[in-house]
């Protein structure tokens, strides 16, 4: 487990029973009779990741009549979409290393991590199929629908230098914050707690969701190589303008490490001297002051909701968002 | 338009509205604001196809309180699941031509394959996400579960010669069968047609998509590469063994054949050879003879049901597979 799910885990002491419950089921939900899909699911489960999407479904389920089982079948589908969107990234990407393991694509191969993908994305559906309630069902189908445009309109974006704030800012909508806001919304959809305490709970899932993308697009930057499990600068390498980038862009003496970047031929002494270019100029302070009026904007949400253990958790993870350094 | 389009049309002339009513509702329903997105699907689209989920749905649907709309619903769903894992087939087969036209990996990349595939499947659940019925959620779910499970399988068995009867037939119940067998059954559900009724027309499904597929498989070695849209013996130059090839593949003569085909090194006349010897076998009777059985079962199930266009046309359907040529 990495230093960053302990840290984070320490925030929901209280949840820690509803959280293992959840993996466990997860990892039965991946079961399959095929060896190798067997095998690349449970391999991309235990790369890990942070569980911040059951967390949210937990946390938000808590505001209204809680079940842990019904919650966990949200859950278990949210964090199976995920999944399944990462598997096809690193087809996209060719990435050989997430979360400082091989992926899926790079240990099998192409096909086996697209149909990994499917398959996962099948069992995601197949575990909320039975929770009653038609509106579930449609806000999943439209947030998939909203990831999946978000994932080929990167491939529109993708080296293209001519992009601005506002194109940036719906791709993160798409890759991350539409996914954490539904988890929030769906939790306490399931829970059925009132309209009201829905759409505030939405609203801090896709706030954080703004907060934490740019934070990641921050850390592919700030980070090391160990700290990362991949090198530092990989979006730029793969041509993905994050929220840093479009700050310095069009300064002179970036701008052709930009391209090298984008071309692909750049030199390891190159990249460091990149990473350092950017690390030393204003850019960074600039992403992270857009992240901190997005966590602002979360925790207003919060405002008006029950206190209580949830709560909490919830204003907790906020300000977790904001300080984490790897 | 093909022919054969025009001929399966022909069979259910009393429907026609309802058909062109769903081609609309398919092509509004892969609109997208990527150009690339809405390029490739209505490529994908125009390819056409015999749209005969959609027809299954409608008739299915004529057994129950018949709605349009909720059918055209249904039928959309379960055309872009269809559409979405062709797509994905087409990355993994690494076909270039699919129908006579080129296929979304060819035109455009294995990227934007993948990813279309992706938004079609996700328009595919937002088609049907407003169907207020719990057990339609379910099966679609565990349709497409099993559809993916077979992609893969598909993958474990490729090229692999030590295999028989029960794995062919495992793998085409779960490559066309069960989406067949779920269009009936969701049109009839869909309708609120009684149990009894569901499940006869989910099993005529079934076995008329285990015919269906059968002769697919015959016709790619029986008819010519211009009749196809690719080149015929496609499926064994991908590595597929079919029926008719597990009735000659350990034939001392063909097993060369079969050999160079697997190893990716046959030339032109050795493919033509390589035809004209299963033509000229058993194999394909053989193949025949099987789809026919699964022919009578399928009528077998229509007994009882109540008379009228719709049944005939289903009886229609299935005396047409048994002697499509193309």
């Amino acid at each position: 487990m990495g230093l960053e799910k302990i840290k984070l885990m320490s925030l929901y002491t209280d949840f820690r029973k509803d959280v293992a419950y959840i993996e466990k089921e997860l990892e039965r939900s991946v079961q399959s009779s095929s060896p190798i899909v067997r095998q690349a699911s449970l391999h991309l489960l235990k790369a890990g990741g942070k569980r911040i999407r059951p967390i949210f479904v937990i946390l938000a389920a808590q505001f209204g009549n809680y079940s842990l089982e019904k919650a966990a079948k949200v859950a278990v589908s949210l964090e199976l979409i995920h999944m399944a969107s990462l598997v096809h990234d690193d087809v996209i990407d060719d990435s050989d290393m997430r979360r400082g393991l091989e992926t899926v694509k790079a240990k099998w191969n192409n096909r086996v991590a697209m149909y990994a993908g499917d398959f996962i994305f099948s069992r995601a559906l197949t575990s909320i199929g039975s929770i009653e309630k038609e509106a579930v069902h449609r806000i999943l189908a439209e947030t998939m629908l909203e990831i999946c445009k978000g994932e080929i309109i990167q491939i529109d974006f993708q080296r293209q230098t001519d992009q601005g704030m506002r194109d940036y800012l719906q791709r993160i909508k798409r890759k991350t914050a539409l996914l954490l806001a539904s988890s929030c919304e769906l939790g306490a959809l399931s829970a059925d707690a009132d309209a009201e305490t829905v759409r505030k709970l939405r609203r801090y899932g896709y706030f954080t969701g703004m907060a934490f993308q740019i934070v990641d697009d921050i850390l592919d930057i700030t980070s090391t190589d160990a700290e990362l499990g991949k090198p530092a600068g990989s979006d730029l390498l793969n041509g993905h303008i994050t929220l840093p980038i479009l700050y310095i862009k069009d300064d002179a003496e970036f701008r052709p490490y930009m391209e090298r970047a984008f071309a692909g031929n750049m030199l390891e002494s190159d990249r460091q001297n990149m990473l350092r270019y950017i690390r030393q100029s204003d850019a960074i302070d600039k992403a992270q002051h857009v992240s901190d009026l997005y966590l602002e904007k979360a925790l207003k949400e919060l405002d008006g909701l029950p206190n209580g253990k949830s709560k909490k958790a919830l204003i907790q993870i906020a300000d977790f968002i904001g300080q984490r350094k790897y």
